[in-house]
């Protein structure tokens, strides 16, 4: 993806993430341990959204809410990605690698429709 | 992005994840709920890997440590893209919808440099 | 609790996790900070175990995952006690005072029954 | 501990805690898939405390973040012991059977000093 930025959309946020931090000289604080924890704050925050709901689906939510679970995915990705480029991953490579595995791990003929092997994995 | 599906690798991996899951039928454990906790289970897995390290620079990792971070990124890449897919949000627009409230909320001017503005925030 | 450590499992437990972590040298690596993500990746592994269950009602449970979620609330407590340890709180003290504060903050005669007003307080 | 509810604060707090829900008639959101959630946001609002933060020792805090710390703290013990109530772990068995298990898992001939040992395990 990196030869590519124009077609990269996940290289274009990196970059403005990564400008946010330095124009605010945060570089200092955002080791990868900091950015890790950062990020596991922002998906509690989105997971709050949730904890009282039955399921979270859309005709659970208000718009009040619909808006604050934008907002905190957006802020959990921005943590994802800066923390990716603290650690030199490309997010796009390493889904592609991870999916293959977890075809390998879960094949469809096992697991189709369980939960429980879902978990039992 | 997603009328330019073309242009946008995170519409590419929100396909390739949507069809994972069609594939075993797991739509039906798929609730906004389920996911955002899975997502919390995820980042927590990546977390783990930084817990005791000083700041988590590669100087302090050794492959297998490596590794483990890669995949851990993009499983919590996965499920965060799985659970905007099922609340219907274009995680690149929120991205830049909320950056732009991020620069509102903390001007380089009163920000440069401090953690404490930071967290006070 | 401090005065009377005979009538306080907290104290007891406590001293059983300090002496546990003398004894393989660990304090280095118990920092407030660590042990704060520590207990944050042992409560992961309790959601784990809920991530896909309708509610974790004991009918949906076999003995594994029983044991399992025994396991991860003794781990969880275990690093809860040991933070508040070497952050000198004193849990049943804590509790206590915070339980005043919530009572303050949901008043029965406008929040029973109601989640609603629970998440948006 | 359960027989002798006059010696446990463990069990003194189940209690108060269990009122606390029951006069809000808050039972029907207090699933035990609820309540690990809700306990992963209370200890991610404990983690938010330390993440800008290099060991997060008391020479490191302000009274604002020692009272925030007290009070996450205690928010986190509270719904660890609303969820052991809903599940029927006695917290204090719990922990002492656990560290047993801890103590053949590391032993201290094996990891005393070591944070490798300890991740590795």
């Amino acid at each position: 993806m990196s030869d590519t930025p124009s077609a990269s959309d996940l290289t274009a946020l990196r970059d403005i993430v990564r400008q946010f931090a330095e124009e605010r000289d945060w570089q200092q604080f955002h080791t990868p341990k900091n950015l890790a924890m950062a990020l596991s704050v922002e998906v509690a925050e989105l997971v709050e959204h949730f904890q009282w709901l039955n399921t979270g689906e859309d005709h659970e939510l208000d718009d009040k809410q619909r808006t604050g679970i934008r907002h905190e995915l957006a802020d959990s990705l921005v943590y994802l990605i800066r923390l990716a480029d603290r650690v030199n991953v490309d997010l796009y490579d390493a889904v592609i690698e991870k999916m293959q595995l977890n075809r390998e791990k879960y094949p469809v003929e096992k697991v189709k429709g369980k939960s429980r092997k879902y978990t039992e994995y």
